[in-house]
């Protein structure tokens, strides 16, 4: 077992923003050498995510909608202050998860033809960091 | 590290079907010969995906209901065309996750008594690939 | 690679609580000796979920709350029997999920600053496992 470590930083233009992942992912599996293992995507952020689906443009507006009517931002969470995210996207994150496994095998990530790793920023507008740990051999 | 690659493909015969395939995933492990390590389970799709829970046919029903009136179809989804699922089933894919890691020991799946590991069909009627990586030693 | 693997039990004494493992796991990677890997962190049951997010005791409450508006305690699910826990409980847990993947560079967890892992009893008041099994090298 090797692996390899690399963090990726996205700063996005707006509060909400999904991002298709997919070429830098391809990127770390290339640096990497490996053939046959997996890579762990993970947001380091508690109100952020990654997810793995479609990256069809009226499809992730479906998404935002779905997110803003599953857990909408209020006024009346317990959890406020004034440097914290609005409880809203902690939530957020939890419904979609903060990390996904790519398997690949012989040097190609085994996502479905319909299938793309998506970073969700739900409160964006300043840096933030995703590790891409790619174990394999 | 040693790795044992597995597709299954699955038909069903209704749009959404919940499938116990933790027989298929004992015998990807017996066939890989390793005595310790984990198995990565991912659905190949956006419109299907895979959990770990009971599967007494009471709690299917209420998780299908459930689905249905967390994500349900809608004829207002900007994601719509000829041959595309309804949002919704990608929204459904996305709250239980398309993936999950199951780990072994001695030659044994480590779930509890009550845990098996399930493929959520969502929408169904053709054939469906799932990946099983067994990974260990 | 190389796995160890360590089970711990814990007893709430509400039916739901949040109780923040990192310590454990953290004690947990210290044990296997490894320097580089992930540890695979399991809930054992179908009514509790491990999450990765912040641990802020508001926030918390806010989940609490969240987690009965989106799947409630109802008198007509489907599953229900003497000893089955509520169907809800359940839904709760497909909704967190049932696991997280903790990777670990240089001795030490790759989270977040605001990253804890926790874990989410749902129907608790009885010993509850959790499987951390750590791999690397």
């Amino acid at each position: 077992m090797h692996a390899y470590n690399e963090q990726i930083t996205l700063q996005t233009k707006k509060a909400r923003e999904f991002i298709n992942i997919t070429p830098q992912i391809k990127s770390a599996l290339e640096k990497s050498g490996f053939g046959d293992g997996f890579i762990i995507v993970t947001a380091l952020h508690s109100n952020s995510a990654i997810f793995v689906n479609d990256e069809e443009p009226g499809l992730l507006e479906d998404l935002s909608t779905w997110l803003d009517q599953i857990a909408p931002v209020r006024d009346d969470y317990k959890h406020k202050g004034r440097f914290e995210s609005n409880a809203a996207v902690h939530l957020q994150s939890l419904l979609l998860n903060h990390q996904a496994i790519v398997a690949f095998t012989d040097r190609r990530l085994d996502l479905g033809p319909w299938q793309y790793v998506m970073y969700a920023e739900l409160d964006g507008l300043r840096p933030k960091r995703i590790l891409l740990k790619v174990i394999g051999e």
